[in-house]
């Protein structure tokens, strides 16, 4: 982002894995300087990825920023991923806030990952919207594939899938049980080639247009006659 | 809903303002049978809410339930709070699942709130609904006003709004800043008459059909254009 413009950063202090679009509005929140990043400017926030916004745009910046990037995520953020996403969530609060918004996420688990050649379509990707920012409403989520032989970018929708839960039972030394989560991820349109499970699974970069308006538009008028309005 | 069908409770065992859709992935969950309901079986949770739905679907019910419910929240979850919303999330969670799900708030914060008036619409809602099943992908945001003179129930789409963040900058004994989150609410489209914060002010049940595919599809095109796909 440093070959786009001048950069700041606000990141969590410690690991948000799955923390969705939490906020932390019972205890207050730190802000601590953090020289990890040389000369451009960057903070460490004790709060979720999406409190990170909000102080960043409250707090931080001395001026609206031109766009706000989120990532790059450890692991997919495809499909159902979205909500779970912390890395999503700080985008959308950005793009609620009418910053223009991209969360970038590699799809590879491994402690190992390599991300270089992401470094080509994180530019490419960001510098269109800067050139061509986004109706207000609208974020994107790119994942990129762990492959460097990356086939191109494709614009897709979001796959429906979910996970099928299946939880870990265990009993801890005192003889109480607990549960560690696990589940199977199941993807239930494979056949669809305009996905972004589609996409990464045959080596594309996925960029899906995301919105925050979550009204299901189509079954409006079905529920209007149901409940006889 | 104990008149409606056989009720299973699981619920936080802590308050959960703001979790979003934030799940629990680092460490073990715990579920402790609780007596609170008499003869209703319930369980509390260590979890968020979306976890508590995850552990009941795959821990806790006997078979695939009719309905999941989720609320009352205390204090409204209409317009952009549904994406910070831990009740909303719940509902959400359920949805994915294929589980037939409502998220019901009350548009009222007062520690004496008074939640009498809800039980009819929570009835009437959930009732059409198991008559009456959603598509997969669909699920309703009701919001309820805080008089207890509601003129009907309103089908809606959710308004567009966003919080103006004022975070409050303090300083603790030791002189560290620290800060807590404060914003005011802003409606961005308060002359329309068709959203759920319209019919909350005006005295009317929002019910607002709610999906979790986030796809802006509207935008596709022009970001295939952008992108020379």
């Amino acid at each position: 982002m440093s070959t786009l413009g001048e950069v700041v950063v606000v990141a969590p202090d410690k690991p948000q894995s799955a923390m969705g679009h939490a906020i932390t509005v019972t205890i207050p929140l730190r802000l601590t300087p953090n020289k990890i990043f040389g000369d451009i400017k960057a903070f460490e926030c004790s709060g979720t990825p999406a409190d990170c916004v909000k102080l960043a745009l409250d707090k931080v910046c001395d001026r609206r920023p031109d766009i706000m990037v989120s990532g790059i995520n450890h692991g997919p953020n495809y499909s159902i991923n979205v909500i779970y996403s912390g890395t999503m969530s700080a985008a959308v609060e950005a793009a609620v806030d009418g910053v223009q918004a991209i969360g970038f996420s590699l799809c590879d688990y491994s402690q190992d990952a390599d991300f270089s050649h992401c470094r080509k379509y994180v530019r490419q990707i960001a510098a269109t919207i800067l050139k061509n920012p986004l109706p207000y409403g609208t974020l994107l989520n790119v994942n990129m594939p762990k492959t460097d032989a990356v086939k191109g970018v494709r614009i897709c929708r979001q796959a429906s899938a979910k996970y099928a839960e299946n939880f870990d039972e265990r009993q801890d030394p005192s003889g109480r049980t607990y549960y560690w989560m696990t589940g199977k991820f199941i993807n239930l349109e494979a056949d669809d080639n305009d996905t972004d499970l589609w996409a990464i699974d045959n080596g594309y970069v996925s960029v899906v247009p995301t919105k925050f308006d979550l009204t299901s538009n189509g079954v409006i008028q079905h529920l209007k006659q149901l409940m006889h309005e």
